[in-house]
């Protein structure tokens, strides 16, 4: 047996060193590298895909999984060997499903779109963009039916992101979600006592906003020794493995929050994969357990952590010293509201906790309605406009400001959008468990001390990896399948306090 | 015709991306990588370059050359075609020559030597080296003999990094260039006027230190829209295709040497490459001819332009400027004099241009005699003393200022020392031809100008990559073979003025 599996391993690995290879390329390309090397780049990021692909969906793959399956029985289903056999099946099987025509072709129009999205946004011009979209539509709905038979058109395309989960699911809890969260929203902007955000939107220089950040991550337990931050256009994180996890941030002088909530939310997604067992090393069982979970530790970081008022008791002093002339005047409460401001906007990346969701419910619909071809994609300007009165209580004044805002869709990126908005669900229903096992856990954070909660973390979430799939790993650890319940309850007792509803 | 190449040209595509992508890898380890992430690194590393060596000397690889040079008699033969199928012919047989389990068995041994060698140099402890050596040795030897037949023992080494050289022509223009540079050096310690070099080894700050080596990167001509610099332990120049070229460098706030002349080093490498022709990129054309022309172009901008008068003539206010405290003492005269100081010292790397030669050519008779047997390893460190004392006129205190200075022979590395004089002699041989066609050459670099004296050197010399061979390459310019007497030449010249002699 171990010897079998050991074989197969080695093939994972060699798949494995070829993703983390590509890794280091798209973390340089997005932080140092020069604007000579973008077409080198796009080569050298095309052949280390299309060799790792090529090496994962081999016979010889197929034949070292056959021989470690044989074997299984004997394991503990529940062991990590027979984990590892059972993700990396899984993983296979969904990738020999795809013909590689499509997987060319799929790159081919993406690769385009994305360049043609570009410009559309920047002219906010929907009607460049809608021939690109038409056929990126067109290659998902081909795609969901390499996955034939399933239950909804769009499970094939969750299940890339949240594995085993189904659109059923999504629907219900989102239907929960759905009219209490626009309901809160209405309440805070009709009832609520007015919040004023002027002390973040002050001048702050950028090299003590990277001081402070790097003194937040580094005591919330960001471990630098394997890992690092560096800047970039768009914030991201990117592990090449358990030992080297890093970050990037993007820094705005006029915002306090871009750069402070962005590196708490980066260090939430890079302390998941540090995490890791680090057997799983150079395995498929090295990664979160879906994009949901994933986005739960970022949000649980930056949200339920970042923008507590305990988190400030703590910090606020220091925040204080380092900004002395921006921040010197305003009190604890008064700064613990600003960076709690519910406002309904336009984009979505800009978002509050109280109206996120509400940004992804509207993609969510409209994806579901694209692929049943319910929408032509010709109609998705007027239908997001719809949906944003509705849901938001706002129309876009343009397209840039509406349908063109996401990178998503040009990327091919559809079943996506859901993972942002169950990583708040999930982070809530964690907290929720976290705050019956820890019950100073408030007290603990307004004295700076993140050690029980991080220890709590790496014991039931990350140590795992994709050990499990993430309604599993849920389970197991709140009893509960996935609930809207803690994060509403979280949101009105919030929102409730804040704006005195 | 056309399209059998473009079959060959997109299979050496994807070695050569799998290369850059290990040039990234080995960038970013020696730049920004976390210490954690070193156990990784080493497997991604290790994966890429199997892959492309599996890649290279493959079956199809073979059959793609065959059907390529079936067609190339229609070809002229100095086409970058014909040029290209030749030069990945000659790459492969070498390849194809050397057994796998001879890599294999390589790598592990040098992998294992290097580790021993920092620890023995650490401890000027030869002894615990000894038996690492000795293996590498006669693994070297084994090597060589997969070449067989060969007029020199030495002759498959050198050809790694002098494609086409032989022993016997190095060993020729060695000679003729010992005893008059040992009489050099001789007459510069007994008769020449003392140089005080103090002036340089003040104190100096490393962000104007790097600010300095910024302008001067950029006044001779490196393009930062396709390279950048950053900082390393080890300096060093690493190209991804000739749209992203790097240089990195190291400072000492005690000595302005290390980064100034280290950073005109690196961007005379760069600027290299940087200059093939963009046509060449994914390609085994897209290199230096050699290591030895690579290093020329490396010296040519460090000593022969940037250790010149008419160099500082042009910089030297820019300098005194950037530090008044340390030089605002200092004349012009004094100062170039100071970056000119000859001394007999023990370390290679820190040699000045006048003695440079003499620790390589030490070397260099030591490789052949450990090859030919005529030497045992046990026996280097005292033949390794004596040698010292004969060519420079100094003997070690200890090993690690000795035999163990040198990282090169616990990687593995015998036959390439030679190619650090190499770039010494061609340097001299091309500037005597620049100063033919470029007539006024020494005025334009006292404007600070140096656009011409680039494209002199891109014309005959970067823009060929590796189309040619470094002997081809320089009797095509110079009209001669390799001599020592252009430099020969200019170190008398220039030595005899300084040290008036």
């Amino acid at each position: 047996m171990g010897e079998k599996v050991d074989e197969l391993r080695e093939s994972l690995g060699v798949v494995a060193d070829l993703h983390a290879a590509a890794g280091v390329l798209h973390w340089d390309q997005q932080t140092y590298m020069p604007p000579g090397g973008a077409g080198g780049r796009a080569m050298q990021l095309a052949t280390l895909s299309q060799l790792a692909h090529e090496r994962f969906v081999s016979d010889e793959m197929d034949a070292l999984l056959e021989e470690a399956e044989s074997k299984v029985a004997d394991l503990d289903p529940d062991s990590d060997d027979a984990r590892l056999i059972r993700k990396a099946r899984r993983d296979f099987d969904k990738a020999r499903k795809v013909p590689p025509e499509w997987v060319g072709e799929f790159t081919r129009i993406t690769a385009l779109a994305h360049q043609v999205w570009e410009k559309a946004r920047a002219e906010a011009d929907f009607p460049q963009f809608q021939p690109h979209l038409e056929k990126i539509v067109q290659l998902r709905r081909q795609y969901v039916d390499f996955f034939a038979p399933y239950d909804h058109v769009y499970d094939p395309l969750l299940d890339d992101f949240e594995p085993g989960m189904k659109t059923t699911e999504v629907k219900a809890v989102f239907d929960e979600l759905r009219t209490e969260q626009i309901e809160l929203v209405q309440a805070i902007a009709e009832r609520g006592t007015p919040v004023d955000d002027s002390v973040v939107h002050r001048r702050f220089d950028e090299q003590k906003q990277w001081g402070f950040g790097m003194e937040v991550a580094k005591a919330i337990g960001y471990d630098f020794q394997r890992g690092r931050q560096d800047k970039s256009v768009h914030p991201f994180t990117v592990g090449f493995g358990t030992g080297d996890v890093r970050i990037t941030t993007r820094f705005d002088p006029n915002f306090l929050n871009t750069a402070l909530f962005g590196t708490m939310h980066e260090t939430g997604h890079a302390m998941y994969e540090q995490g890791i067992d680090p057997a799983f090393d150079r395995t498929p069982l090295a990664e979160g357990a879906s994009l949901g979970v994933h986005e739960s530790q970022s949000r649980l970081w930056e949200n339920l952590v970042g923008r507590s008022r305990a988190f400030w008791v703590a910090f606020y002093p220091r925040l204080q010293e380092t900004f002395p002339g921006q921040l010197g005047d305003t009190d604890l409460e008064t700064f613990y509201r600003a960076i709690n401001k519910v406002e309904c906007s336009l984009i979505r990346v800009e978002a509050d906790e109280a109206t996120y969701n509400l940004h992804v419910m509207l993609r969510f619909e409209l994806e579901i309605a694209l692929m049943q071809d319910t929408l032509a994609v010709g109609d998705l300007p007027e239908a997001w406009n719809t949906k944003s009165e509705e849901f938001l209580g706002i129309v876009p004044s343009d397209d840039a400001q509406g349908v063109l805002q996401d990178v998503h869709w040009s990327g091919g990126m559809i079943g996506y959008f859901p993972t942002y908005a169950l990583g708040n669900l999930i982070a809530a229903q964690l907290w929720a468990k976290i705050e019956e096992d820890i019950a100073d856990i408030e007290r603990q954070i307004e004295r700076g001390e993140f050690g029980e909660l991080l220890s709590w973390l790496r014991e039931h979430i990350h140590r795992h990896g994709a050990k499990f799939e993430p309604m599993e790993l849920l389970k197991d650890i709140t009893g509960t399948g996935l609930t809207a319940q803690p994060y509403l309850r979280y949101l009105r007792g919030k929102f409730g306090e804040i704006y005195d509803l």
